[in-house]
């Protein structure tokens, strides 16, 4: 396994999980400007690795590889990626490939359409089977992963119309990168909850609508509104859909729930009463849902919460890997998070 | 002035900014269990009132003042103002009299309903007038000021639909009191974001209809889900509704939002393409607003942030003061945040 | 395995490190005030345990496993123990069995002293041997571990005289349990640090005393501070005693921190130049460790960082376990912190 | 008033005193880089000076104001100053001016020394002399104000041995300032301890040493480790030395520390028993002091909390220019802390 962007926060933690997975051994691990320096200088975590010294990211040094992770500001994957060998299995950690309309990726991103990959979230109807045996993989924005799985058994179930699905969720600042931006300064975010890219501007709005389309969802809308809150990481999405029926209770979409997610590894429907908090899987692959509906308001509201950098970039992207690679899908992930 | 509750949260807020009044001198601190401890043992941050000894809460200690401040558990309040002079200006910060509908508070909050004071919200339409010269006042909650003033102007200049209003606010424990409850230790708030209250089942949400009400709006319905992020103080509330008219632009929302606060003391509605961080309000009576319009989910969001202890309760209590007692509103107050 | 006291946060962190150990099997978990309800009411983190029903913590539900954690509060834990099958391995997160000395226990905790355990951190001199094999475990307090680690190269070596050892620790409340405290509230705590327990009456003073005398010192005097950080987990010990060389070089200590730790499974000297930082052991059981001499100064200064749940409690308890069973010292336990 | 790098942290908490001050008319607002946009755009939590526009920083547009604050990186300065004219109060929160021993400044500095203008520090013995009237201020830097008023009653009453002085502080990230580096962004600093600056090379060191001297300390040597702890401001120092009699008691030393303080208007005391915490004191220009004797590690131990931005700079500049212009020296400043 190479690992290309390794001085970042997501490359960061794809090694970490690496380093607990019992059937993969770690190649290069790579950075633009950081090569030739000690990957203990950037990422201390990472003990076992702190002597290996951190490579360019030019395909010479990914070559040869079984699997190549790329961690890379989005736009810097295209090239690499078709230089690697048609073999290697390549997985993708930015937004490059996640898009099937290259009306929308043109639209939030302002870049040529570079192409679509198998879209790494295994939950979605049907893309468990997409993504067994293949090389390339797209792993979603934690914020559509978030969302998407908060909504997936209100979609396929029919319980809500998707036309007017309004998604708020806090994320901590890990999932903007290792960036030095001055809102990313710890004394402008410590004590303060901010709200960004509000109106439907967010890059992760087309994504969401693709995926709750993907689940059955016919004239989908989004209203997407992100804010960052003091946490290194975590995701917190209180997602929310008028009701089909009005007649339907809070437990009848409980027991939707608990079966639309029954056999799924990392998806853990919450007894009823209890509601997701980021701590609980803090550092985990796990996301924990739970739903009730608003008679009132006539809207079922379900909130889901995840680790942006686990079960939202690198856990995501080794279950993908564990699948295109024929191995169990839960190899060297965990759905126990580190609490308090 | 006496403050009742003296050692809570609410009540150390409130003679925190009395302190700062010109107008005002600070008689009775009263408290429950704490009756007879210097009151710098419960707030050592009021520095000059440190030698303060607390008194119990009788109608008794409490009499002989010109103000009274309430901040007392829910249901505490009425008993209390019943005996207390009728010149005497009470000022309730708990809930027991803020509800016009009595059958609203009875499935909230599952008692007999205390009965109905003036709203202390003086940017409500035609609400500043009330408070002029009154007696009894109910200080709003913090979630209803923050979601009803992010929502006032598209609701009075009929840009938006309430019958599908989205209310989505992060805040921090201190808007839940000193009470000394699990999901309040630092340890389970450090690091991580949570939902409670979802469902329509938070006791803020028939205030929020009420005041969206008041602002003009028919068919009032509103989604409320709050949730607790790590910050002490603060309140992030996104509200959004669907808009009336296809083509509203995000600059005719904004114009509009201008216009209706440009006379209001406390409301700041920031600069196209800047959204507000609870930060810039920290211990300050500002609130901060943004809106935007996103034309493919049909929807105007509106951004709030306020200070949960000073607008959100103390401070909006001490402007309705300045109401009753004839002063200039904002006398004492201050717009200014304490930041980073 | 058993787990006393499971409810609680270092009974939390043996739950959560047990689910990940290859040679266990969690047998019954208890605690005293919750039996009879779902352990992921109260621990929604360790998800693969989530339906598990809390016992009453009685001898007779302990029995019959060849481990017994207590996760008790102190002084609970004797009665437990003495009526254990003498060849189950007892394991004590509490105090009652660390200290030799019963003067000095009665002097620190105000009881009769309850004997002396098998002390149980196994990178003190000789200290690993007397733990194979064991059956009776004292897990040193969180405190004691990090400064003994910090400073027990420096006093092996002879580099520095321990009888004006001066010790300041920041921690994260999780080290004060889940206790109902006013000044454990998330809302005091956040954006606050506050010391406590200064001037030598820190319960954790004289097994500081103890383990650094253990180490050769004679004479041993510690000033000991803690105070409290906002962050959930962590501690970061700064420790400091004066030369004995005043010749003593930066470069010389690191070179007998170095040569000291060199076998070490989880104490991490970092490279010269680089200082600890609580993150980056969040959740593993490492320890990083870095040193500096300040020649004007005329004091040796050691820095140590631990997650005080992890080595501090539940991983250093493991380790012992896996001493006490004849197991791999380090199975089941990781290096790897969460960050960021 | 005239400030000179309002863009930053310094200078926007200047700006946020200036703004409650009676007697002050806030002119110039100035910044290198930022010349020509709104204030309001960097510091959104100035409300009543949102609108200002950004001038840069030459001497052209800071001329004509009776007081100039200079919130500049070190070095930059000087040059600045000597072109303002003599007359004009000019306060400087740098360090340019703050040593009086040039070979100390060129040790830690590693530039030519600028000077030595009056220490902006009224607490220190006859200081507050030397300040009235004064037109040139070097304003202390955060962590020795902290450690030297947490000391100076032990010092100047001869209870300690100030030449075996150990100070470890913790602050959080706004005291280094506005600045993009990767050890101050957020995701790295929430949730995390950790030290720098540690060995005596820490700049602030030799200012520690020059203030308990001139406390009447003679040999003073002081080891100062400071910490990064997870929260916007404040700084909690623990400072410890040997006491010079051995029967000094805690209460003798609170004695000392209440006569040393009687008449200081910012630095307040606590009752025996209470310990700072640097919640109390956001926001406001308080010091809180507590001393303990720990007779079986032979020290005293005294712990200050203060703002770092409020009386450790923009407050402690306010309380100097007061004394400058003969102005009440506690005037538009407050000793009330925002808490919680």
């Amino acid at each position: 396994m190479a690992v290309a962007g390794a001085t970042g926060y997501a490359g960061g933690e794809i090694l970490r999980l690496l380093l607990g997975h019992p059937e993969v051994e770690i190649g290069v691990v790579s950075a633009g400007a950081s090569a030739g320096s000690r990957l203990g200088e950037h990422q201390p975590h990472l003990v076992p690795l702190a002597d290996r010294v951190v490579t360019d990211s030019s395909v010479q040094t990914l070559r040869g590889h079984d699997v190549v992770f790329l961690a890379l500001p989005h736009g810097a994957s295209a090239q690499v990626a078709a230089e690697l060998d048609p073999d290697t299995v390549v997985i993708d950690c930015g937004a490059d490939f996640r898009l099937l309309d290259a009306a929308a990726w043109e639209q939030f991103y302002g870049t040529p359409h570079a192409g679509t990959w198998p879209y790494g979230l295994p939950e979605l109807p049907g893309q468990r089977e997409k993504l067994a045996g293949t090389r390339r993989i797209a792993v979603p924005g934690c914020y559509p992963t978030t969302g998407t799985l908060a909504l997936l058994p209100a979609v396929t179930a029919g319980l809500i119309d998707p036309a007017d699905v309004v998604i708020v969720a806090a994320s901590g600042p890990s999932g903007a990168g290792r960036s030095l931006k001055r809102h990313l300064l710890g004394a402008e975010l410590m004590g303060s909850a901010s709200a960004y890219g509000v109106g439907g501007v967010h890059r992760h709005t087309p994504e969401l609508v693709q995926n709750l389309t993907a689940c059955g969802g016919s004239g989908v809308a989004v209203s997407f509104t992100p804010m960052l809150v003091p946490m290194s990481r975590g995701i917190l999405a209180t997602c929310s859909a008028p009701v089909r029926d009005a007649g339907l209770t809070t437990e009848q979409a409980h027991r939707a729930y608990l079966d639309a997610y029954a056999d799924e590894p990392f998806v853990h429907v919450l007894p009823a009463g209890h509601w997701p908090q980021t701590q609980a899987v803090l550092g985990s692959n796990a996301v924990h849902v739970q739903v009730a509906v608003d008679p009132a308001a006539g809207r079922l509201i379900a909130v889901a919460a995840l680790d942006n950098l686990t079960k939202g970039t690198a856990g995501g992207a080794i279950q993908c890997m564990n699948l295109a690679l024929g191995l169990p899908e839960a190899l060297g992930l965990s759905t126990v998070g580190v609490a308090p």
